[in-house]
């Protein structure tokens, strides 16, 4: 399955052409096979409010929905896709979620894009580019589960910057922290880590993922920037 | 000038070409011209330790250092370079400047790299992105004066991300804001500059460059990164 995912993102470098190979390969390939060989005839998914009003206002094309962009899955993929939440937007679902009584590790679950670790990486997106955002996700998450933020991750830029290590020159990756406030993901903006902490991640990931040499903060709030890069 | 300046940068990503292209327009046409047109023989140079110490180590090759890495400049463009200030470094620098009773503005003076906006351009540098940070570099220096930091500014990457503005979607410019502290530029790190100000300074770069949807501040210390990304 991961190799299929990285041959269709071979080349593309455009955010929503990366979408679109990630719903192709999701919906047409991995979802379809599951559900054929278990007899399956629906999909049951999360799609909520704020995906279809920033799929619909083409904002950012969220993998997720179908049937409002002209997609009607029977007939494309061959099965049919239930989608409950619909209506709401991310602090009702929680709330949908704490009333049926399921765990707080779940209704307070940090959202999580779904094109995954494609969407925190800028450019074309390989196998060894992944395994860096990933080490840098897991120091990131780990470093910042106690800030209560909406929602923290690293981004991995393709441009590169200069550094030195061991006194030698060399051209190494950027990693981008992003850290939100936020109610239903429409506007966020920054969360105010102590710098104590920051200085504790960027040592930690230029120390443990040698390919990196920089790494920043965004402080930008969206409006003008969303949340993912991507 | 500008236009030559520019045509020698197009096509040209790599920071070390990218240098090279600036060092040979500025000795082998902008000064020969200046120097042939005045009937002068001597350039003289504010050449310091760090600037050699730098190239000699291949961290980084800076412009003015010629004789150190082969380069006669007698032979080569027809005129001598006066060095007085080899043997000291930046905090040296400024003690001679204040011994000589030169005004603070100078001894005190910013660091300013020899290649000027070129080093804050990531990949290949043309005149719209100059405007870009330039713009960015006025908001930022005023922004950031009173911090009493040892050098701030804004670099431009050659990764854009997506943002939104009036509730359409874009994919704009990202801007990283560098401000560091150090004694001789060797070594830096991050000034913790206030969330007030970053705020202040995010906001006015995205009202007032369009172009530019995500500001970042880097929180990286020297080692591992270099203070400029070029």
């Amino acid at each position: 399955m991961q190799k299929i995912n990285f041959l269709a993102l071979k080349g593309k470098t455009d955010p929503e052409e990366k979408r679109q190979a990630i719903t192709d390969v999701f919906y047409g390939d991995v979802f379809k096979k599951i559900i054929k060989e278990s007899k399956i005839k629906f999909l049951l998914q999360g799609t909520i409010l704020t995906d279809i009003e920033e799929t619909v206002a083409r904002i950012k094309k969220q993998h997720n929905v179908l049937v409002q962009v002209g997609i009607l899955p029977e007939k494309k993929y061959g099965y049919r896709v239930i989608e409950p939440l619909i209506e709401l937007r991310k602090d009702d679902v929680r709330k949908v979620a704490k009333l049926l009584r399921l765990p707080k590790s779940i209704y307070q679950r940090m959202p999580f894009p779904g094109p995954a670790l494609v969407a925190r990486v800028i450019g074309e997106v390989t196998p060894k580019k992944i395994a860096i955002v990933r080490k840098a996700t897991s120091i990131v998450e780990r470093k910042l589960k106690s800030s209560g933020a909406f929602q923290y991750f690293p981004v991995l830029m393709q441009d590169k910057a200069t550094g030195m290590r061991s006194n030698k020159r060399e051209f190494g990756n950027i990693i981008i922290i992003r850290c939100i406030e936020s109610q239903d993901a429409r506007k966020a903006i920054p969360s105010r880590i102590s710098w104590k902490i920051l200085d504790k991640i960027q040592k930690r990931i230029t120390t443990e993922i040698p390919e990196v040499n920089r790494v920043c903060y965004d402080i930008t709030p969206k409006p003008p920037a969303t949340i993912e890069y991507i």
